[in-house]
């Protein structure tokens, strides 16, 4: 346990879930020294990603209580190691899903750490020391330079904040196809769900130029989709005559529903040689049918979060376009409330957490 | 329905199933004249695919009886309409799953009319003149000279039979990933279960020189599959020890099980990028857990069958390496007992119905 490593003297304040009820609480615990390689950093704010909800109520069955959450990280260094090359005090950094990778392997030494497999995460992970990582629900942290990135000036850091994972999640597989370069194609682009990871692939896909449709069950989201993201299509899944009427019109669709599902009706979607980018974890295994895989030699592929390397590229791209997560800010004694209303997906569209109350009073949900 | 279809008066002997039970029967039909675009082709051999099985017992719920299987079809040439360029009168010829496109679209324009969305199928299919399309379980078909290919004199056309459905269905996906060419990188080939389909990918694999691993529930096809077609390495799937030692090993698997499973295990059998392909239909929608497709960054592509084109280059190919289907031939009175046995897998490796009888008395089963 972390309490009890040798060299975790630094405590610290934060919020953590301690049994599968998922209540988070206030919660007092330590952290390592800042080793030679390691920032300390002033925790601003936190976004809550619904991952946060499967880890603190246990529903992949693999939670370490107690748990501090947060993997979607902003704020300001303190104290740097000897070693510390990239960064100083007071630079404004984030720190996304990533605390520790095996450094040796082909992926370690490609920019691909985020495929180690010996990765650790920021939360619920297992450090080098021997320590459970304990997450952004917090006040302070103590990270790895390698697993920590710039936010460049241009960037509020509370916009900033989901970037590290709902950003990156959906901005790595578009990158790997190619569809965010200067001189993409256009192409046709599918978005399944417009929550916090949809709602950032849309903006990314219309900052290429791309045609976007968003594909949602909620009626609701048509006006949102159009008028403030731009899409230039809605699709009402659960309205056969709707999708039957895009059968093999996209490119490329990228999937962010959290519920458990059939992808055979979003295959229907792509075209020949489409590509379904799964960067979703339903509680229960995707139902993918062979038919519409097989007629129509489409591709489902897999992706998660991205390296250190593109999280940083996609970072200064966020920068330059204005690429901004929609967020609502939300105070530490609203954390239960926000895990609440982002369970029903009742958010526009990341909350992040105001760590070090900036934003006291004006922005109470 | 094909025998009130006006210009069908050519009378034809044939095997077909009349309802669900799937019981194969002698059944007289009618097909088309010989159009000028048409050949007729006296059938010799009928390989059994288990599709047919699917078909005649309607485990698809699609299946229009009467229905006459059968879409690995080998025979010669009896007669060529007058638009007829590509074969002539007493050619050998394949015919595979094949029998109408829409010839327009790009896909047809492009050698890629497997996946026309107006394709039709050699049988339970609807052709152009809105006749039932009946498969080669019979003694002549008809069929558009765009949708037949040449045998390669150094193929016995029972041999090439298979290759119609079960060859070409394994040689396209692995021809698109590269791994069939002269010069072909040595890459880690795994094949999940070793029937017709399977037997066939571990030959093609063999012959561009691949590391190729058999994986199969089954412990009594190791020593065929080493000693007779020298697979490097035979994995037993329900042994979790032995698939956990084979993590991030392999670059391609081609997965040809036809019962419903969860691909989760055989991913994680893939190297990062690596790539699953799914060319077989089980009853049920496969099982795609999210982490192992995710945390892999793996690629799951389906496949179905291969063009025209793709066809005659793999017959070529196979000529030239002499790569053959193991079949067991069977007479046209053994159509049922031949089915029960595929149904249990009992066949090594592909039963080809004797047509015309050549074989007759020496190779009953």
């Amino acid at each position: 346990m972390a309490q009890t490593t040798p060299n975790h003297t630094q405590t610290v304040s934060g919020w953590a879930a301690h049994d599968s009820s998922g209540k988070i609480t206030p919660y007092v615990f330590k952290r390592r020294e800042n080793g030679i390689e390691d920032v300390t950093i002033q925790i601003l704010y936190c976004g809550m990603c619904h991952t946060d909800i499967h880890f603190v109520k246990n529903e992949w069955g693999i939670t370490m209580y107690p748990v501090v959450p947060g993997h979607e990280i902003t704020g300001i260094i303190t104290k740097v190691g000897s070693n510390v090359t990239k960064f100083k005090i007071g630079d404004r950094v984030g720190v996304g899903c990533l605390a520790a990778t095996c450094l040796k392997c082909e992926y370690c030494q490609n920019s691909q750490e985020n495929y180690c497999d010996q990765v650790q995460l920021t939360y619920n992970g297992i450090f080098w020391d021997g320590s459970i990582t304990y997450g952004g629900y917090s006040q302070m942290l103590v990270a790895d330079q390698r697993y920590v990135v710039s936010i460049p000036d241009g960037l509020p850091m509370e916009v900033a904040a989901p970037l590290l994972c709902a950003g990156i999640t959906v901005y790595t597989p578009m990158k790997d196809e190619g569809l965010l370069e200067k001189d993409s194609a256009r192409k046709r682009i599918g978005v399944l769900g417009m929550g916090g990871l949809g709602h950032l692939a849309v903006k990314f896909a219309k900052a290429f130029g791309h045609h976007v449709t968003v594909v949602s069950t909620s009626p609701s989201k048509e006006k949102e989709a159009r008028e403030r993201f731009g899409a230039d299509d809605f699709v009402l899944s659960t309205d056969l005559t709707q999708m039957q009427a895009r059968k093999r019109t996209m490119d490329f669709i990228i999937n962010t529903i959290p519920a458990n599902h059939s992808v055979g009706p979003y295959l229907e979607l792509l075209k020949v040689n489409g590509i379904l980018s799964i960067v979703n974890v339903p509680e229960k295994p995707i139902e993918l049918p062979s038919f519409p895989l097989i007629f129509g030699k489409r591709v489902v592929k897999g992706s998660i979060i991205g390296s250190i390397k593109e999280t940083q590229d996609m970072m200064e791209l966020c920068a330059e376009r204005n690429i901004l997560c929609d967020i609502e800010v939300v105070q530490t004694d609203q954390i239960n409330q926000a895990l609440e209303r982002l369970e029903k997906n009742d958010v526009k569209y990341r909350f992040v957490i105001d760590i070090a109350g900036q934003h006291n009073q004006k922005s109470r949900i």
